[in-house]
């Protein structure tokens, strides 16, 4: 299919569309509360009491950890956890899709942080949401297509390595900066291991085996089960919760009986309350340095562009996971993303996008609508009034052993095994992605990772297989078949004319060039063919095109239009030399021009 | 052709390479003299001599218009063409071929002169020389492939408009600057044509009014013709020469009459003699300021990476239309086309390539071989020489005549209604080109018609069209043929997904994805269609894949491997449906995974 071909569908499609916005199924399909809402009854409201609050339970540690990876003030995991659930209830079309806070855009995020502050996490949820938002009503979702599964995964594999190292100070109790990309993290960490404390190490690692211990409990037990197995269940998913509060409870034992010494590192005073609502920061001061909103894009950078598309990119793939065989309307989950973000900003938020964790939890729980947030939400808000002092005690080690765990099943092993049997130029293409992500910062590595795959893709285009064998006629006649493929394109035009002239020059026989599969070529391929005729008819040589579509014919006749003899249509390589044998005169006569 | 696959291929094509490397065939392929020298005879030293000249009558007046378009002093032209001739007879394989000035590269670095020195392109063509070089012996030619036929002449076009305009202030003879590129050109011809001087814009009409119908008077006739035929050729074919002579005589005769007045603006005093052989200025002082060579490549930037595509764009480009048939050694054109760039810095050359209309002019002229060069060469010493004095009197306007004439028939006029034709997408990207040139300049016009090409490319490898058709068996039972085409790459994943489940919901029967064109594949694609496995598996809908090639279903199976009974080989419809019949148990329990 031709772009052009394209365009013009996508264009009825918009028609369409515009149709669509006026009518009730659009409000419907645009506002998918509308749909859900008057069939609400008491036991789906039961249903998704009890998801929204196991979720909830993993939500706020989950947003306290996910902020310190951002660099982030604890609060500022809640804040991004809150208005998720509630804007996403509205928009969201996948029951099961939980909105907040994750590891990938807080790692992303935190460069801004630690080179200005928290406010530019907050305009870029804010520049995110719009950008996602647009995205969505123009249907430009398809970009994030551009992402191959190879590239994702070395993405994220480099995302879980770069966070993890920079949980390698907390967990060890070292001091000096975490760093905020892979090589950083570890070169810092090597440099200030002598600062290691004994207890914020022990109780780190002692959290780990809890974290995994707790994990394998709950293998293999549902929901659903009788009561044993569905206690470790629920054990196993609050594994979060548990390792947090015990880790306070030490830390405010340990307090009380020191009597004020702290041989725990904490996380320490923290924001209270519900955050006001209010306009994104439009300006910050670092320093003693005002930044206007151009000085803030600027400190952005063109490299933040990668923010919206990860986000899209998430929520998008968890929400084909848990569709359950249903296509997914990517364009709502954009738009639903995009207020997501939007609204999130004006109360602080940080970037969030669909979290793999929480929604694999919220569908585990039995949630029934996207409703299930709101009680999220609702935990949450609960813990911003009236926990933010007793989170004073949670040891930095517990947190960084809860991110540390997480990042463990973050990482697709199975990849590279599996790129290494099937496709080494994919496996080249994870590991660049990685290298990259891992030495200059994550954001490089998925634009090196794309770019590359794109070369590679265009340099494939550029060299389409032509297959050329002799055909021989009932009448003994030989012919040269040179078979091209479905779609040529500016890039392989040389490559086309070339393997044509080895063909000529391996045969002395007639060339017969297949254009059966050929649907669509453009104009430099076109005159690159006719090239061809007037060279072939230089040495005297005969050239047939056999099954050319219409459109092609034209493309070709506007270049050369004493070239029209040779295009002819045939259904068998036994037709063509007939139907050859018989022009006269001689096709090298009728093409000098 | 998988890229990988391609990757082989070309490390053996090097590894033959090497071989190569030490035959006698290859020093002859690489120093092409050594080939035709032995058998040099009297009669091609006379052809060449003819033709070297008849060149050269062009080379001196085009080199000092080339150098005023690239704000050069006028000499600059002629050093650009000594080096050439020499170079190019030792490495370049096609007879016919001058490299020299020519307009679009002047017009490229005009930017870079105007704003600093005209050691900056000095240094550019030194630099362009060694990516050439490089480019060669590393075989990467293949890169100016990807600038596709539209591209090319939106290029040209608006580079002829924008030499053209930027000669508008020396036709009418106005004060100020001429401006880098169109729209700049055209703005300051607006501001400043109130200082009109009417003797410079008269000479400058006539000028232009008797070069074309001096052209006009050469057409039909040719060198081998009659004597009268055979002066009006040589008349036509030096009529840059004349108009500039004539030009000179008029400023010299006004001189001499008005004693000393001068009411023509003339290009006055120019360097004389032969440039010294120096190394290239690796280090240049403008103004007060000294650029170190760091400084300089930053003052020359991203951009310029231009200079040596488009000069193997020219020369590759002029070589193919006079190889006459015989397939053009792009390589070692590169290697020659890098030398003459090299040696030509040595002596003070601004960046060149192969000219159209001297290599046109050499053709015509019966050249022999490449030796006809120095001959030309010869006679540009020569003018360095004795002739610097004579070429103070050369008018402006009648170099701004010879330019703008020379634009006429570099703009390609029939492209617009071909395109319009036959692909107005490739309109599109040809008036993009165009306007980005005009507005930006020529580098930025050419960067962004490629990337534009190419994202469209993309986009369409992104969207295959994928048929599906109903098929019934003999025995009656129907089935939905879906037929893929002969190469997927990950951005197709999720439109193939998407086609397919679009296929399953039109139609209630058995699904056959036929495989016979697919040729590559990459595992993005490969996970996508085992997930519509897993999907339709859910929906209990059966899928069968058709004559996936062994590598192809390996790499689906890794993903999958209760999968296999998925994937069957079959020569027609019926045999598909047939062997589906017989397979128990259903495919539906098979593929719970």
């Amino acid at each position: 299919m031709t772009v052009l071909h394209l365009a013009e569908t996508t264009v009825r499609k918009r028609k369409s569309k515009c149709a669509q916005v006026c009518s009730v199924k659009s409000v419907k399909k645009r506002l998918p509360i509308v749909g859900w809402l008057p069939k609400y009854t008491f036991t789906t409201l039961i249903q998704d009491i009890i998801a929204g609050i196991t979720v909830g339970l993993t939500a706020i540690p989950q947003g306290i950890a996910y902020a310190v990876v951002a660099g982030l003030s604890p609060e500022y995991g809640l804040y991004a956890g809150l208005m998720g659930g509630f804007v996403y209830m509205i928009f969201g079309s996948c029951k099961d899709v939980t909105v907040g806070p994750t590891a990938i855009m807080s790692a992303i995020v935190a460069k801004y942080v630690s080179s200005y502050s928290a406010d530019f996490a907050v305009l870029s949820a804010f520049l995110s949401g719009v950008i996602i938002l647009l995205m969505g009503i123009f249907q430009l979702g398809f970009v994030v297509e551009f992402i191959s599964a190879p590239v994702i995964s070395g993405f994220t594999t480099a995302a879980a390595l770069q966070i993890a190292s920079a949980q390698l100070k907390a967990i060890f109790g070292l001091t000096g900066a975490a760093g905020t990309y892979f090589a950083a993290s570890i070169y810092n960490f090597t440099q200030n291991i002598g600062t290691l404390k004994l207890w914020d190490t022990v109780l780190g690692f002692t959290s780990i085996a809890f974290l995994m211990a707790m994990k394998k409990l709950g293998e293999g037990c549902k929901r659903t089960d009788g009561a044993g197995k569905q206690m470790r269940w629920f054990i196993s998913l609050a594994r979060n919760a548990i390792v947090v509060i015990i880790g306070m409870l030490i830390a405010f034992t340990v307090k009380t009986i020191t009597k004020g010494d702290e041989p725990l590192a904490l996380i320490g005073e923290i924001g209270s309350g519900i955050p006001t609502f209010g306009i994104p920061p439009f300006t910050s001061v670092v320093g003693n340095e005002t930044y206007s909103f151009p000085d803030m894009l600027k400190a952005l950078g063109p490299e933040s562009i990668v923010i919206p598309f990860v986000s899209i990119l998430e929520s998008v793939a968890i929400a084909k996971a848990f569709a359950g065989g249903v296509q997914v309307d990517a364009t709502q989950e954009m738009i639903a993303l995009g207020m997501c973000n939007i609204f999130g900003s004006f109360v602080r938020s940080m970037p969030i996008t669909g979290s793999f964790t929480r929604t694999a939890l919220n569908n585990a729980s039995g949630v029934a609508t996207t409703a299930g947030g709101i009680f999220t939400a609702a935990l949450i808000i609960l813990a911003l009034s009236v926990l933010t002092s007793t989170f004073y005690f949670i040891p930095s080690a517990s947190l960084a052993a809860l991110i540390i765990t997480a990042m463990f099943s973050m990482i697709d092993y199975t990849i590279f095994c599996r790129l290494w049997r099937c496709s080494k130029r994919e496996l080249f293409v994870l590991f660049l992605t990685m290298a990259v992500s891992l030495g200059l910062g994550l954001e490089y590595g998925i634009v090196a990772g794309v770019l590359t795959e794109a070369a590679m893709l265009l340099f494939a285009t550029a060299r389409p297989s032509i297959k050329s064998v002799h055909v021989k006629s009932d009448t003994g006649r030989q012919s040269l078949m040179i078979t091209l493929n479905d779609s040529l394109s500016y890039c392989s035009a040389e490559h086309v004319r070339r393997e044509i002239f080895k063909a000529t020059r391996i045969s002395e026989a007639l060339i017969v060039v297949d254009g059966t599969n050929l649907e669509s070529m453009d104009t430099t391929v076109a005159s690159n063919l006719m090239a061809v005729v007037k060279d072939l008819d230089k040495l005297s040589r005969r050239i047939v095109f056999v099954n050319f579509s219409p459109e092609i014919q034209k493309m070709c006749l506007v270049l050369h239009p004493n070239a029209s003899d040779c295009f002819i249509s045939a259904a068998k390589t036994e037709d063509v030399i007939a139907k050859v044998s018989t022009t006269s005169p001689p096709l090298s006569k009728v093409l000098v021009d």
